[in-house]
């Protein structure tokens, strides 16, 4: 089957296209109608460097692809609208695994109401698959950078952090490792959705809209680790960030997972990266109202974890008050 | 130098954002206010598939990268708007190799009036430049496809052809052939062009503007070779196109190259490639006018090669009358 074949037994597997998307794949290029402003954000995942075919199946990284690139647009409040997938496709990869990696790319596309609106297909050493994912808002104004937390704001996060690094150490320990594990958990159903949180990452695109329509200053996804983002977040907006260890809602089983392994659980959720939840900063006074959208349209818990003070960097303090983490932290009294 | 000290280093070399970006790199995603339609496309270059770093500098690379990717938006008649860029870094490309690539990719985006709006770095096993461009009309029906000739439209292509396979030719030759080529090429620039031809390729944006105002009913870009392309623009719009092999616009010293290398000239025209000519129907009585407008706008030479017929299918005939290449030809009377 040649590049053309292919290119056009995927494109009949493609989810219906959007109401902006005027024409799809198959020409020189697709074209859209936006409306007000978009935002754009584009991702690679590279086999050996953020996956391995071993660990994972080729639907969930595929799925795990399209994640990663919409969670950005999670992190701006966007709606999301089209995806381009540039497939790297190794000898060793068949027609039909090209097909099941877009099945479970086109999978998610789909309940996310994202048109798959292009793509190309080419040979490669190694498969990686490249997103570009465009999202939708009514102005600019609408969407929510990472530079917009002012002092006295409250620190956010959604979900549950940690899960994702436990889950990679659950893929990566030996057989003998998993099953000294297994007792010191409470439930073997919990192991599972620690490694789901690694394999199978959820874009928190509904609880971006909704904390953008909450009334969010600044907003950013959880992909490189809370320590890590939070500093992006702090630097873009010029402010410092404390952040309280305590209230870090870790996902369960990862203080188990942790200890098995030998690792502070807080460190997996602080440096661990992955989990794609939202940190977000909000004024005060509007922190209950967020706490309820965002259990209701999302489903998910709004934790306070921190604040936004006067100053520059990160300071994560332990319950004892010793710092855990201090990256460049200053804050001018 | 860590990842995001390159991409900030980065940063500062990109050219001023344009009219459209809201914001560019350095957020969870880039926003932009597009107005009436966009053209989306992606591109990959992919090293040992597409270029070999022996062939190329970094900086010719990084310019064919999005060059290749701009030719999809010339074809559809779009203004470029905005470029997206994913490097997938080899350990041994440095910091430096990373940025002279980068400024080739800055200087031809800048030379189009195309914002670097994004992008992401990973590592990878080779090098790998994946590029997102978005191109921009002030409606739909102002882009065009390569599903709108009809029946009696004209086939025309812009510039000259074969020029790209004739370079590789000449970079792929051992110094032996090389120097049994010169002395049969009227001039030594006449090769170097050749050789341009396939490392600098020029999307031909001005002229895919001027053809679509001009009342181009199709178009398509010239990457996989003219038989090809053509083949897609005919399956598209639901004709046949019959090709005048006489009339293809050969460049100067194809016909040297080729039988020094014992091909057939005609052979490297339409099937070679990279050449990223526009190929194009307009109505028969709007040639001239358009012949004229893409000289002024583009500086370059509108030829009439053919015409579109009813039925299905590419036919290019030699000048003595017998097919060069007749892919699923078949003209209805």
């Amino acid at each position: 089957m040649g590049e053309f074949e292919l290119l056009a037994r995927m494109r009949e597997r493609l989810p219906p296209i959007g109401q902006r998307l005027h024409l799809g794949s198959g020409d020189d290029a697709a074209i859209s109608v936006p409306g007000g402003a978009t935002a754009t954000s584009v991702d690679a995942l590279v086999e050996g460097v953020h996956f391995r075919r071993e660990q994972a199946s080729l639907s969930q990284i595929g799925r795990k692809a399209i994640a990663t690139a919409l969670s950005d647009l999670a992190a701006m409040g966007a709606e999301p609208g089209e995806a381009y997938v540039v497939l790297g496709v190794p000898t060793d990869l068949d027609e039909d695994g090209c097909l099941e990696l877009l099945d479970g790319l086109a999978e998610l596309a789909a309940a996310t109401g994202t048109s798959l609106a292009g793509g190309d297909l080419t040979r490669a050493p190694i498969l990686t698959v490249t997103t570009t994912v465009v999202g939708h808002a009514d102005s600019p104004e609408r969407l929510v950078t990472r530079g917009g937390a002012r002092p006295g704001d409250v620190l956010v996060v959604t979900g549950e952090l940690g899960g994702a690094s436990a889950g990679l150490l659950l893929l990566e320990a030996n057989s003998e490792v998993s099953s000294r594990l297994v007792p010191h958990s409470e439930t073997k159903r919990e192991l599972t959705g620690l490694v789901g949180r690694q394999l199978e990452p959820q874009p928190r695109l509904a609880a971006g809209r909704a904390l953008a329509d909450a009334g969010a200053t600044a907003m950013i996804d959880l992909s490189d680790g809370l320590g890590g983002d939070a500093g992006h977040l702090a630097a873009a907006s010029e402010v410092g960030l404390r952040i309280d260890a305590a209230a870090l809602p870790l996902a369960g089983g990862v203080a188990e997972v942790a200890a098995s392994a030998g690792h502070d659980p807080l460190r997996l959720a602080v440096s661990g990266g992955e989990d794609y939840e939202l940190l977000a900063t909000l004024p005060a006074d509007r922190l209950e109202a967020a706490k309820a959208v965002v259990a209701e349209k999302a489903g998910l818990t709004l934790t306070e974890i921190g604040e936004a003070v006067e100053g520059a960097g990160v300071e994560i303090r332990r319950p004892g008050g010793e710092p855990l983490q201090a990256t460049g932290f200053d804050q001018l009294s």
